[in-house]
């Protein structure tokens, strides 16, 4: 995966109306240049208005986007289907793809390159379909893996999902990497893949190997790099996705933790049953309770609150809530999307180095 | 499943040197009745020698099972081979067993009905392999579903694996119908699965689903009775295997939770890397922790203590720590698999009835 690719991202009806997070992330963050969004609720218009600085426009047809200057060498689905089946319109569009000779990349649980159309057709114009979610064949439990000395891994957590795990991820390693730390990010789900090239989607591995799994980039990331920044999944007070991340915290052993939050938000927000509320937990309570599940393993500590202040639209409003945070908790906080990471990066760092157990093999008791 | 099976049970080299944990469960606990024990390395004993009551020989081929007066119709894979691949001797055992017409009953993690030569001889045969680890084709997340008005859910948690959460969990069953309870115990490993005649292998699904199919074997169990009683899988504070419980506690959402604990043990026994201990948590502790962190979706209490005194043969000892961990976490205690669990399931149904969320419709907080 040296070579950059030009992205067309599909993203139909939900580019402006929802949160199309892969689409966000890829555009934001990814080597890969994105050239087009595919969507024609926002046909003509441009991701400027959604993402500053980033002038892409958006078509209703992939003609429009394979008429561009220049034209996208791979369609991306930064979408997920409702109910999970793929509606017509998109068949005809990856079919499309694939006969103009596109390399169609997936994040979905349904595997595109399973699908017996798809897949006749790709061998037959020798385009690849590329399904990051596809598990790897290596089927182990954890093992209890000790870190290399020298190595500290950090795990971003948060009070739920889908408020900027990955964005916070990325933004520390950019910090990290300006401040002259060897840091490597870990991806762990399906557009942090498209991002960075390699990692694993935990939340498609079999649940007796997610430790194992995860362990095991952990180790392949000791060998990338110093500082191990891992993007973390899902939240533990989630109902439907807290044993992904309970996985992710006893399988990368973390010395020290980022909790991301998003103050304002009450409740989880997902595909649940109508007529219940399911709240978001309250920070400092939350944050001694992930030092204690952790440390049921190996020690950790949250070292830094990386806030998504969305909801606070005005600046000096959302940086009175990031102060109200720190004091509230006594741990540096910062929103590192929207205002910067570098100085959450140097405290975590500082806090990091700080730690009585970074010198030691972790995870953790010396046999007797 | 209505009619009872006769088993054969294949523990080659592993019933009397390690626990065999499948092959006594099932010996213990199955409707279907184990006639034979295949292992070379007890041939000639009987297995009442560990499980008193139980008069099954040891034998040291297929041939001498079949030759008994009441021949084995079903070989059941008792154990998992090292490594996970399967030894040359048993695939000839398996391959004897179809060709004899016997079903083969398996629960491994590789699936005996993938492999091309078992499934073209089982065809040829007209014998069924069932995989009682393959996942349901259902792929869906936890939606929040509250329990049905009436039931009380009951989930068994552990401070280890593989230390009697199953165990425990059909004592308390057999307890609770013979106390007129309509109870009904929830399998959520194969060796349960082999045990009751459904289930899910939890360990098994795709750990974004653990909690939507924890989720829905809970709805299908309270269509079949009122006290649903959960068997638990791995625990919290095991480095490998806590997605898999906290996907059982936030999946469940139970009412209560029973905690099975084996006194003396002090570090977990898993294949881990050399030269690390990974301890046991501490007992009153952990149990707030597990109330904390279940409460995070739904409110639960652990209401009573399940001990397995096994590190304790003298009976007395065995009872003075018995007292000693009730008088400890203030909790009723008993060892439910060696001397009853009549008590323990009166002094568990009592508490649960005065629980004050047993009336509410869980999960949890209403929409406001």
């Amino acid at each position: 995966m040296s070579t950059t690719r030009r992205l067309v991202i599909l993203t139909e009806g939900q580019f402006g109306a929802h949160h199309a997070k892969t689409a966000m992330g890829v555009i934001r963050y990814a080597t890969d240049r994105t050239v087009a969004v595919l969507d024609s609720s926002i046909a003509g218009r441009n991701v400027s208005e959604w993402l500053p600085g980033h002038d892409i426009p958006a078509v209703a047809t992939l003609a429009e986007a394979l008429a561009l200057p220049e034209p996208p060498d791979t369609l991306l689905i930064g979408i997920a289907p409702t109910g999970g089946k793929l509606p017509a319109e998109w068949r005809a569009t990856i079919l499309e793809a694939i006969d103009k000779g596109l390399e169609v990349h997936s994040g979905l649980h349904t595997f595109l390159g399973d699908d017996p159309e798809f897949s006749a057709e790709a061998a037959a114009k020798g385009v690849r379909i590329v399904d990051y979610r596809r598990p790897p064949e290596r089927h182990e439990t954890a093992i209890g893996r000790p870190h290399a000395p020298g190595k500290r891994v950090i795990l971003t957590v948060g009070t739920d999902c889908a408020i900027g795990k990955m964005s916070v991820a990325l933004e520390l390693r950019k910090s990290a990497l300006r401040q002259g730390d060897k840091a490597v990010f870990v991806p762990t789900g399906q557009t942090g893949m498209m991002i960075d090239g390699w990692g694993v989607a935990v939340d498609r591995v079999i649940s007796d190997f997610v430790q194992g799994t995860v362990e095991w980039m952990i180790e392949e990331a000791e060998g990338r790099g110093d500082w191990i920044i891992v993007e973390g999944q899902g939240s533990l007070d989630h109902p439907a996705y807290s044993s992904v991340t309970l996985g992710l915290i006893h399988g990368a052993t973390p010395h020290a933790m980022v909790m991301v939050h998003k103050p304002g938000l009450a409740e989880h927000d997902w595909d649940h049953i109508a007529g219940h509320a399911f709240p978001i937990a309250k920070l400092p309570g939350f944050i001694r309770l992930h030092e204690t599940v952790a440390g049921l393993v190996a020690p950790s500590k949250v070292v830094g609150i990386a806030l998504n202040t969305m909801l606070y639209p005005d600046e000096a409003e959302a940086r009175e809530v990031v102060a109200r945070i720190a004091e509230e908790t006594g741990l540096p906080a910062a929103d590192p999307v929207r205002f910067g990471g570098d100085g959450l990066w140097a405290a975590v760092h500082k806090a990091v180095d700080e730690l009585p157990w970074v010198a030691r093999a972790l995870p953790v008791v010396p046999s007797t």
